[in-house]
């Protein structure tokens, strides 16, 4: 079976750095949680036009998970290593979780205007817990650029506050969703829905749309309308439940309102179970 | 006269640094506030003598002073300068306050253990800005290494600490409190002593002395008699008043203990209003 070169150490993954440090080439950097699929081989093969040397981590961070996530989330690094050499990835990084978080570790990152407009979603804890991992993985990987996709708008927009906030010397850069067909997100989740779920989940990119071209037409006084279309097309599918819907500011992530350029419809919507999220992004006119 | 390269915006020193990117060549880093004395150009000369490019950042951070603190704190950039060009640094970094905390800037970076061990010196938002600052900086320059006095071992001991939970990619090297012939530490400050308070200050360093000799001689037990020393002999010197003594943990900053291994007796002491600290390490017998 061929298998990427693969550092489950810093100290490995600096040793295969080595003649790529004084450098003069470019590193491209994806950080995953594993369970690849092809929204990650999007980004992997993205990185690799982009960059000299292509580095990814398979990383399940504890601190962003709940316990029973944390324990659930499929794990299969053989399978993820040759999916990753069959895109050309050059170096995994697979460390254990005390390489990452040794006892002692006490470090806490905040941004604490983007995390107050995220309590409602009562999950604070969770992108707390992302910052902390990427922020650790930047230093350790030291890439030029790392490429996330839109998919989850509210990390990619903390995460790139982070950045600048920071001054970490890299670009963050966000690539589009990858799309069934029928506009559903890639997700490996979507294996899970049966054949009804699966033809009802269409709802959630359509929903998004429509309410992002209402919201569009009528400016900033639209963004009511928008959220109603938005929640009145989830609930026309028999077999989708919301949990969450939005319409925000993506840089505040407040309400879009007046203040806002670009803004993100977001729905987070669940189907026999499983949870699905998407968003689409639109700029407000500028007049 | 003579003034060393200097950057004023962070594009600047992008600019100056080019050519040393993709570099082969090392950075050594001094952070400063300015107001140079011998300490710092002792800094200096050792980051020269380590590093192919020397960088000191001359920075009045508004986040680790009081309003009054910071309205007050001596500036002299062009005299600084000069220091700077006589000891051969290389280049001079000299931000706008805008420059490193633009509009909307929000970050806050904590080490929650070690900031609950600083309580008792109601200082921690102090530190708190220390080490937004010089994450920052860190992050801008992208040192090898960065060069930090021992006269502050709380700042060091905080520094050490936030580098290794956050992995960044540079060395603390910690460089021995510069000293005048009767033990005072330098310090900018020393030149507002009267004679007398001058002659009497000498007792700060003496009283530590004493105190790290019972402690060492006693082992872990012996702490509290180290600290009744320290107490005493600056107590014996009219002119001094104690504003705060601590015998500590060298990693946890709680008072040194039985887990301890290495430990440093710290005194902030008030002669004629003068605030003047200073501090001694020590290593706790492993027998």
């Amino acid at each position: 079976m061929v298998i990427v070169k693969t550092a489950t150490s810093i100290d490995d993954l600096k040793n295969l750095l080595k003649g790529k440090v004084g450098r003069t080439s470019s590193i491209g950097f994806v950080p995953t949680l594993g369970a690849l699929h092809e929204g990650h081989i999007s980004l992997f093969e993205r990185a690799k036009r982009d960059n000299d040397t292509t580095i990814v981590s398979i990383f399940v961070n504890p601190l962003q998970f709940t316990e029973e996530g944390y324990r659930d989330y499929p794990r299969d690094i053989e399978s993820d290593s040759v999916k990753a050499e069959e895109a050309g990835v050059d170096i995994l990084f697979a460390p254990s979780t005390e390489e990452i978080f040794p006892p002692g570790y006490q470090a806490e990152f905040s941004l604490p205007h983007l995390f107050k407009a995220l309590e409602t979603q009562k999950i604070v804890w969770h992108y707390k817990g992302v910052l902390a991992v990427v922020l650790k993985l930047f230093n350790i990987v030291q890439p030029d650029r790392a490429y996330f996709g839109m998919k989850d708008p509210h990390q990619l927009i903390l995460i790139k506050k982070m950045c600048r906030d920071l001054n970490l010397p890299l670009e963050i850069v966000s690539c589009e969703t990858i799309r069934e067909e029928d506009g559903l997100a890639k997700s490996s989740r979507n294996r899970l829905l049966s054949t009804s779920e699966r033809s009802a989940s269409a709802v959630v990119y359509k929903a998004l749309c429509l309410a992002v071209e209402a919201a569009k037409v009528g400016g900033v006084s639209a963004m009511p309308e928008g959220l109603k279309i938005l929640r009145k097309t989830i609930e026309a599918e028999p077999l989708a439940r919301i949990e969450h819907i939005e319409i925000s500011d993506d840089e505040t992530l407040e309400p879009a309102g007046p203040g806002s350029k670009g803004a993100f419809a977001y729905a987070a919507v669940s189907i026999g179970g499983k949870r699905l999220t998407d968003n689409v992004r639109f700029k407000l006119g500028q007049s």
